[in-house]
């Protein structure tokens, strides 16, 4: 039996082809007719063919293949070990699967499972199509959850996660700072803020500008407030940015400067509650000291994935601020190991753990669904795909998905 | 009035001259009339004449000026706004001042004190001499503990603080990936155990090396020891490093592999618990990996400050792993963002707040006295500084301080 799929042909070369229809290969697979599918910001990086390598690294993600890491669907067909799921269940996937059994799974760092090989490459086939071959469904697969939008329920096989995880990480950095004994006079109790379920922020309600000018120095008699007193940066308002945003001001940030050289993305930062800065009109540096009475930012939250974004985040942060990156880097890094030393700088990288923020990042999308709800600027067929990664590319489209 | 100083004349140059004594020039000041003085390993950059700069940084640590940055001795002489001390004071000196009223000690982030030079530089004379003038003296200086012998004491100033800072920080890691909901699947309260005052190890007792066959693969039944089960390395086994595996092993970690190539400080870290590993005789990575199931160390301490040390910590640690830099760095970062991103790694550098981690460092010293109660191996005097930099710059002494 055959089926349509967008298949990945090479540099700005996408189209639909009849394939055969995937089976059961092994025992925890199932198989999902997709009904939504979603077109990523990550697929870009191969869609314009500067996937690159780094010594020693074999990524094979040129070859040709099925497109597509975020699809919504229903359960067609599940091997004999698929013990959470039965056929009929309306499910969404993870951008990745995740086994729950190697070392890594078990800990809650499903990012690095030694399974974990994304759909739509080389290695796995993708899910921009009619089926869709899902590995270790147990562990990859959620419930669609009736509350959500399925425009917005997209959001959260890869690009709500990572936002929320790049913001998250940020907050958590700045809470350890201001509760650790090693960084904080401070009690290390008295301030104890939880990550999870905390919304310090109503969304909407305001644009954000008017807390530009937070004082930062509540070290008197009143509650101090680590995070409603930090200033965030969020380079980059792509989809992860603005998820970024909305997670970080949903987590108690008030000041959030957004930033970006797309006007319609900026327009979104900002009504989601961010300070919108534009990389062509404003000096994003004397805009982050006037706001941090010359120290710079807290914390920086970087989704982009090239040096200039790395490097404006590094010189944008003040000393012993976080550095919170999700983007995807390819070269070297645009700072030495003496700028590490001198600003006594807090780092992380990489991608989510999807599946461990799953839960807790679906939750943050449902209490926002208000500010996100139009954020998917076009629907369109799978048989223009074509087009919708052509929109996508040139920016013109937000978020563009395909109803199969 | 004059006295005697140790003056760094310009590479491997160092020599006692006669200079005026030192008077207070700030209301702040305190001067102190020196008894002990050490000389530390970070001296040695600038002894060695490798003292390099960044570009844009302005570091004018090479002209004349007076050696020292650990000192003990009493009060000779305080400012009219010195209001924590008295003449006569028995008091030990932070290697940089202290302010406590800017926006970072008040964070405390003393790291970063905007008056925060370093003793023992061009622009602050140091404590090798019979006198010394000390800046902000409610902030640097903290009075002698009896408890604890004055050749242990003298590690407070600078390395063990830095020691127990970079130790802590990978443990603070280590527990805040075990216990966040953004990265582990556990209870985020469940196995919360405090930084401070934790004590797993019973230091002497054993020599470490029968905890290198740890199982971790504790997710069963039992309560799971997130510290206990990881295996952390420590690149370099100087004074900062015995002072970071001493504070790694009290604060619970149970397998510290301890990596240098010099036989005597593999054999200090052997003494207080760590498992040593010479860099010329072992496969470094072979040792890592096998003691974890191939996957590398949970966390590495880097304490040498070379792009070679901070190249090893990079490969030897898993993904999702930690890196704790307390090393003094001047070079290009010997990673690319590509590898940062698929490691998924968390990096902290840089200095210590000693002003911060004082008190708790204090506490965990005296609780391993006895490991390091020989650790000074030179005890010299003010006149014979020359021969005690050159002893410790060939690493024949593993320690010297001056009487004075």
């Amino acid at each position: 039996m055959s089926m349509k799929a967008v298949v990945f042909r090479g540099p700005y070369d996408v189209g639909v082809e009849t394939r055969p229809k995937p089976a059961i290969r092994d025992p925890t697979d199932a198989i999902i007719r997709v009904r939504l599918a979603g077109i990523c910001g990550s697929e870009l990086h191969m869609y314009r063919g500067i996937q690159k390598t780094g010594t020693g690294h074999i990524m094979l993600l040129m070859g040709v293949h099925i497109e597509g890491h975020e699809f919504i669907g229903v359960i067609e067909e599940i091997g004999s070990d698929v013990n959470k799921f039965a056929v009929g269940d309306e499910v969404v996937s993870l951008f990745s699967p995740v086994c729950l059994k190697c070392w890594y799974c078990k800990q809650g760092l499903t990012n690095r499972c030694v399974e974990g090989v994304a759909f739509g490459t080389q290695k796995l086939d993708g899910g921009q199509a009619e089926f869709v071959r899902v590995p270790f469904a147990d562990g990859t697969l959620h419930l669609v959850p009736p509350e959500l939008d399925e425009s917005l329920l997209i959001m959260m096989c890869d690009i709500f996660p990572t936002g929320y995880y790049g913001a998250s990480r940020a907050v958590e950095g700045l809470l350890t700072q201001h509760q650790s004994p090693l960084t904080s006079f401070r009690d290390a109790h008295s301030t104890k803020v939880s990550l999870k379920g905390q919304n310090g922020h109503t969304n909407g309600s305001t644009n954000g500008l008017t807390n530009g000018q937070t004082n930062h120095h509540t070290n008197g008699d009143g509650p101090f407030d680590p995070l409603g007193s930090s200033v965030v940066v969020c380079l980059g308002c792509g989809p992860v940015g603005i998820c970024a945003i909305t997670t970080a001001l949903s987590k108690g940030i008030k000041t959030v400067l957004a930033v970006d050289s797309v006007e319609d993305r900026l327009s979104e930062a900002a009504q989601v509650g961010a300070i919108p800065l534009n990389l062509s009109k404003h000096n994003i540096l004397d805009e982050v000291m006037s706001r941090t009475q010359g120290r710079g930012a807290d914390a920086v939250i970087e989704v982009v994935g090239n040096p200039a974004a790395l490097k404006s985040a590094f010189e944008l942060l003040r000393p012993c601020g976080i550095l919170s990156s999700v983007g995807f880097h390819q070269d070297e890094l645009p700072f030495t190991g003496l700028d590490c030393y001198l600003k006594n700088i807090t780092m992380n990288f990489g991608r989510v753990p999807v599946g461990t923020v799953f839960k807790d990042a679906l939750e943050c999308l449902k209490e926002n669904q208000g500010a996100l709800k139009n954020y998917v600027t076009h629907e369109l067929s799978l048989d223009e795909a074509a087009t919708g990664f052509d929109l996508f590319e040139k920016r013109v489209a937000r978020k563009v998905v395909l109803r199969v």
